[in-house]
């Protein structure tokens, strides 16, 4: 049995919450938030305590630290966890500044404990039988790749001013799942984006609808699109051109259900957004990461995972900025 | 090069003037209908003769003739064209009277000529694809048919009190389907109807909205359902379950464009009606008629498929009007 | 915090003792089975008591009694848990014996306990989403209802033997959703049915292929096709047309990947059997009877729509075996 | 009557050959091809006369001329057409030189007479419905177009050496496209490229695969996509993302048969190559450009439209080779 502190107790810290907790092999010792009252209320709704970070960190009988904390934390959360002895899932980005994350990185190697980041779509059932169907070689060999990600709507100013910019707060995903799909981090990167959603988004330096570019050495071609907002929910899509055939992962609808009339056949729309979307990712990402402890097997989602999207992220935001693709390796 | 005379210039005749103009194997020869303004208008639009159907029938220089007549004088055309030696297609229903329909099946046999009966559906490629499948046994042994098959919109009262009602006029191009899918007819039909979408439709004697199922002698099952309106289109659907899986034949659609908004994911409607839905099936089936003339095959539809429609439709009739099952030995 | 007690450690047992452990309000206090093995196993699994369900039904502090045994049993467990005062969930049939299940209907209208029948479907998502729209008036006048219920393989002969018959065991589902629909009950019911899957079935004096219809005091129609056997899953679709439209329930997907290749365009079968269908809808039903029982509420699935269901089972039973049309005001 | 001369007697020659035929405004009058005997053919299978592509143009009983011969005659046979006062419609590309186009475009100028490229894609009814949807504001403001575009199979090296590469010779359908849709020229083309297919069509300096990214001076963006092999067929979707929902266009499909087995469920693919997918579209091209010609409306799709994604595709090239952005004004 796994004794898990929770650090956050915002939407995501729920989340992980559930999981936890519904999750026959941890249990959810403690759980802290900068915002004591917060963390009290999820933990009367779990049967569990409400404990500062710092002491959740210093007890010897928390084997592991779940940081869904402010981005700003994550490092220093990972390295005194990982300095404490104990195993870390903490929620993406790793950090805004990529030295940092380095930084990071480097110190939990000295403590040798495994940390895995929360690139929870990994762990969706369909993009692992997508994952598993390429694998198999049923398209042959991978050529192009197509990712679609938008979210329902954008989110406030205010957030995206702290969120370190669309590339690094939203398609960081989506980086990370063209490394899952191409098992291979690509060579350059060339991105575009511009406002058009919300011209507050572009007043606040940053970009509401992107397409990025990733050039890979054997010839491969992925393409990413972004965009802060689709009226007709969460579109979240994966499509694969290989050698033999193409694989699709389709959205999730709201219902079973469609209407044909005069003004034509109209099935749900797609479900709103992550929560709805993405709540068997996040249990299956939990039960990954209990059991990779549990077996001391490497973690499936690594630190370096998390840096090297992080890396990406980095090459997409200096790519606008200079109109010019940017090499990976020139990413100090 | 067969030569054609088209008894009959209207909706449906117009269909087939276009079929035999664009085949290469046959000229459209003279075309006759009861309002010779009909015919020579037609004949205009196609460069050729309007003349009488007696003309036709009696002209040595013609070598089939296509009955798109009213069908109280299909079995007489039948008839007159196989006694002068002609190739006949003729449309469904070939009578509304099974006696009539009994007599001209073997009049036509001590002439020796070929009959095929437009039962068009049969060469709708999607229907073709479906038989093939089936014959290829990729769903194992057949034990269990749907047919959906809804107009987009009632015609006339006027209409329906001629029509021999719906299991003769519009059902039976859905007996036939189960025929050709089945590959045997029916033991028993139990048939359900109701005018519940035009109350005048019931007091002509008629339904709208009826529900027929066939039994088989070796325990498969047949369910056909028709709606004399559909506010989406035409609703045209067969699926069969075999012991190794399923078959469907879906609607065709107006367009390929799929709208996703706020208020669900819509795309087009089925096709209007027969005439946009079945065009390849009048020009695939016409093609298999000439061909079976100039080869001297037997016909792909026959007279005898005709009269077995005819059989079920009568059945039908009864089982309404009686309240219990009729099998077709008992249908004299 | 309703305190219940679950009599029934089987599959569909164990099911409702998640929903009962999952939902806020209730509280599994204890756990029952002929084999107190079973109990004591499920018991342990969610951390409460075995007993007998004696026991069960005498404890004043248990305030509702889910009855999930075997079909014989019911009547007894309803008839002793209401006259204890309990709220029952008792699973269908109610029983094999229509007459039986009217003396049990009797014997709880004294009591004057609420007792509902585990119709779970009628709490499916997408069905309730097709209720909606069909109350919202969203196609018009309900006119031809289609149930289309196949299950991916057929039960051993040994317990289609005790099961009832295809219609009691499983088309009962069916039939009430029917009811649920249309909102009435049918005039008469017409069944045809075969043992096309499995002979063995048919020795066994059951049908495991069949097709029935219902026809309703005004006009309207609805037709039930069964199959104990589809290759590809579980198939559980409805289909309503209306007087301005249409609604489809479709199948629910094992997951979201399709594949392009040479052979075709291949999407996932829909999920296998009923419990990774219907989950949700387990989940929701204890949701429901939890609140009709603290709101005193009527029941949303009532004893009678359990004797009901079984009374259309019946008249298909009998309409098979008489080849005729039966009324239900005729089944005693 | 318009009276049409057809120069080039190949496949696309031979498409034509049947619109102009089956259109009622329209007389095939003669055909010419570089290799007198596939004019010849083409000819007797039309009942029209083989003559030399110099007598068509003299010919002042010809009113216009269709231009279906090889690339690098095109600008030839344009302005000998239009100085002979012919309308003219002539197959995509332009040219593959940019300046040619361009001083053809002078030329043409000169004369005053229509002339219509042929970008027969715009007339495909699907596509129209698409615009239409859009330009009725159905998903507010464009925002984010992607055009997929796969050829079921790779050319012959030898064709690829003198087509112009891939940008010239398959994706300037695209970029047609993205003018048609935006209504606008984009401000810069981002393009990558690898030769993943087949290492011969990279040894011959072309790429088989490849995305491109075009952003307009208003902030929208558009990907587009091509490969020269996709396993399945012809794919050939647009996808555009607007303020208040999204615009599909999909694959038309083989048939409309649906099977479900133990292995999944499988439609039928794609269709087969740009025949099979846009016939519809080539007949709809040419009653576009037979009604301009009559009317004297300007053509649907200018000379000015060819020359535009002629300087589309030198962008692309250009950017491809040097790995940076190319604006277009910067295209000489």
């Amino acid at each position: 049995m796994l004794n898990v502190g929770l650090l956050g107790a915002g939407r995501i810290g729920a989340v992980h919450a559930r999981a936890i907790t519904a999750h026959r092999g941890s249990t959810l010792a403690a759980i802290s938030d900068v915002v004591a009252d917060n963390a009290a209320r999820l933990a009367e709704t779990y049967g569990t305590d409400a404990r500062t970070s710092d002491e959740i960190i210093a007890d010897p009988a928390i084997d592991a630290v779940l940081i869904a904390t402010s981005t700003d934390t994550h490092c220093d959360f990972i390295e005194a966890a990982t300095a404490a002895g104990k195993a870390v899932l903490c929620e993406k980005p790793v950090d805004l500044s990529l030295s940092r994350a380095r930084a990071c990185q480097d110190a939990v190697a000295a403590t040798g404990q495994p940390v895995m980041i929360g690139f929870n779509r990994r762990f969706d059932p369909s993009f692992g039988a997508f994952k598993s169907a390429l694998k198999a070689g049923e398209i042959g060999k991978p050529e192009l790749l197509s990712i679609t990600s938008f979210d329902p709507a954008p989110p406030p100013v205010s957030y995206v001013k702290v969120s370190g910019g669309l590339f690094r707060d939203m398609m960081i995903h989506d980086f990370d799942m063209a490394n899952f799909i191409m098992s291979d981090a690509p060579e350059t990167v060339m991105a575009v984006g511009s406002a058009i959603v919300d011209p507050e988004i572009g007043a606040a330096g940053d970009v509401d609808t992107a397409a990025v570019t990733l050039t890979y050495a054997d010839g491969r071609i992925a393409v990413i699109k972004n965009s802060r907002r689709a009226a007709y929910g969460y579109d979240q899509r994966i499509e694969l051109l290989g050698s033999d055939g193409m694989l699709q992962a389709q959205n999730m609808l709201e219902n079973l259900v469609v209407k044909s009339t005069a003004q034509g056949v109209t099935g749900a729309k797609p479900t709103y957004f992550f929560l709805e979307r993405y709540m068997p990712a996040y249990e299956a990402e939990w039960s990954a990461f209990v059991e990779a402890v549990e077996t001391g097997t490497p973690m499936p989602v690594s630190l370096h995972d998390g840096v090297q999207a992080l890396v990406m992220a980095e090459a997409a935001t200096r790519s606008v900025k200079d109109k010019k693709p940017v090499k990976l390796v020139d990413v100090a």
